[in-house]
């Protein structure tokens, strides 16, 4: 059996069964890489069965240790196969997979049915030595772009400049796509955390937000940086925001709550008055998906535990002004966490 | 109120609601767009009541015309937001709301839960006037990069090159992203449907096959074209798919099945004897996405409306030899339907 299923297999009882149908989840737990769009593709595992996947044909021969194959045509309904296939009381599936066929399969087949992203979001956050090793490469390469981007950030290059200039460093060194459209914010741009780069141009007293990411055999690089121009509010937030962000990372420990190490950072900047403007959570859990696992967020309950990677990345955003954000990933460790960014996080003022 | 979601509404009885969560339903009815990543945005219709948006801060300010805003921090429960706001027996779940969401509202809120994706399919499937220029558009564009592509299509290119080459044409000509990844299959390439294009050059007696399409405002285009060299086999069935394109084409009429159009190509497709190797459904709908609506299979039983988009795409595939298909969209007519795709489809031999 393959260890990451056997895994899974631990975590049900008897009479529970699991549905594994995002492309991320089956990459992970059986190492498939089919894009399946709208076509079904359902891995089913039980306690002590051999697992099943209900494939398109379409797909392609598909090999996968140990599992039972059932392929089905456009014309066949694989709901009323993977239908026939569930005997338990409870049905955890995918929290990936979409509402049009858990509605069918509620129809055709009676059970309990809950998320298992309670089971897989736990397992695959906790990261092995072989994805450690990957997160970290991934990072060293994000860190590597970001030095290279640095020359380009001069007064009167504009935002899509440095973008495309972004994509052309990161398919050069990484060969791979980006992990998420990269963010370059200038100005007062940058008090939208989510900014669409456009043709605004680098002016005097602005800052330069950059949050970017690429990807290291699957798995994900994500950072932030801000630059600075004098200015005097700038400077005083960005000194803010990085004693969050040190703070935060300083705070991590194995056995503490998620919505403890948001309140570091967000205590800390609510201090100084901006805690109204730190409108987001202070990180996500990252591997194969950019977004994945946890929050570290003021909501989030569940326990940091030793693995665990996500990023740190508070941020104060003045509406119409401008915003600074400071973004790390870190590795929880026995006794704390590895920082997988070594970017310096020193205000550094472009020209 | 907006006249798309009027006609939602008038889709409802009193004692139902709908949630329009995805990034197409949202732009179709509301003309939003916001991705939205795994945050929640949804929007609740009621039959005689303002709709009202639940949408993160995060998503910056959002304009929506007669419509309620309630806005959520990254600290909030949105699905407990949204279970305040529902209250009829019947709720209708937008098709791609992740089942994650679905879940944990059905534990805040007892109803009726039903696949919304039987209403905005529909809706969605019957393109206005606007629509069809845009869709007519959007393929007079594809037509126009196959002409451009065409010289290129020479022994020794391999199909990367291809690849490459449209997107640059794409890129050049349309300034919008393609709508799917386009595929290039040279020579048993070709046998698979879904071919990834890799270094394969083109030899003596291979097809080129070449599927593609792109955007015109938010509209999709989508065809495919085999060419030939002198192999028996390859333009036998090439007439043969052709045939079937055509037969299929001139067989749709409003009022019937769309079972009925799969059924016209494949039963010629079959008499010839290459019915098992005629692996997919004769086409798809398609508009803001590039599948959308119904398909055009065996096993579909909806019923064929004026102002239909969909894909009429027959194909042969043999196994480690070479495959041909032939796609073109049309649009139903009163009596028949348009054909958006004027490249020709005699046998094309390049050298």
């Amino acid at each position: 059996m393959l260890p990451r299923i056997k895994r899974l297999q631990d975590c049900l009882k008897g009479n529970e069964e699991i549905l594994i149908t995002s492309y991320y989840n089956l990459l992970y737990f059986c190492g498939l890489k089919v894009h399946a769009g709208e076509r079904m593709l359902a891995l089913v595992v039980k306690k002590d069965q051999k697992p099943i996947l209900i494939t398109n044909e379409l797909f392609g021969k598909i090999e996968a240790e140990d599992t039972g194959i059932i392929s089905y045509r456009d014309e066949d309904d694989p709901i009323a196969i993977l239908a026939s296939v569930l005997d338990k009381e409870t049905v955890y599936v995918d929290d990936q997979w979409t509402s049009a066929f858990l509605i069918r399969l509620m129809d055709k087949h009676q059970a309990e049915y809950r998320n298992a992203g309670v089971i897989t979001k736990a397992l695959r956050l906790v990261k092995d030595e072989e994805e450690q090793e990957r997160m970290i490469q991934a990072s060293l390469d994000n860190d590597e772009v970001m030095r290279r981007i640095r020359p380009f950030i001069r007064l009167g290059v504009s935002e899509k400049e440095i973008y495309n200039k972004l994509l052309e460093l990161f398919e050069k060194l990484t060969h791979e796509p980006v992990s998420f459209t990269p963010i370059v914010a200038f100005g007062k741009n940058a008090a939208d955390p989510h900014h669409t780069s456009d043709n605004t141009v680098l002016k005097e007293g602005d800052v330069c937000l950059i949050d970017m990411g690429s990807h290291y055999k699957d798995y994900c690089s994500d950072m932030t940086r801000t630059f600075l121009q004098k200015n005097p509010k700038m400077e005083e937030i960005y000194g803010i925001v990085k004693n969050a962000n040190i703070a935060a990372e300083k705070a991590i420990r194995p056995g503490m709550k998620y919505r403890e190490i948001d309140a570091v950072a967000r205590d800390l900047i609510s201090s100084y008055g901006y805690g109204q403007y730190f409108t987001h959570r202070l990180g996500h859990g990252i591997g194969l998906e950019v977004h994945e696992g946890y929050d570290v967020s003021s909501s989030d309950e569940e326990i940091v535990l030793e693995g665990h990677c996500f990023s740190i990345e508070p941020g104060i955003y003045l509406p119409d002004v401008g915003g600074v954000r400071i973004e790390d990933l870190v590795i929880v460790t026995k006794d704390g966490c590895k920082v997988l960014n070594s970017y310096s996080k020193e205000a550094d003022f472009f020209e």
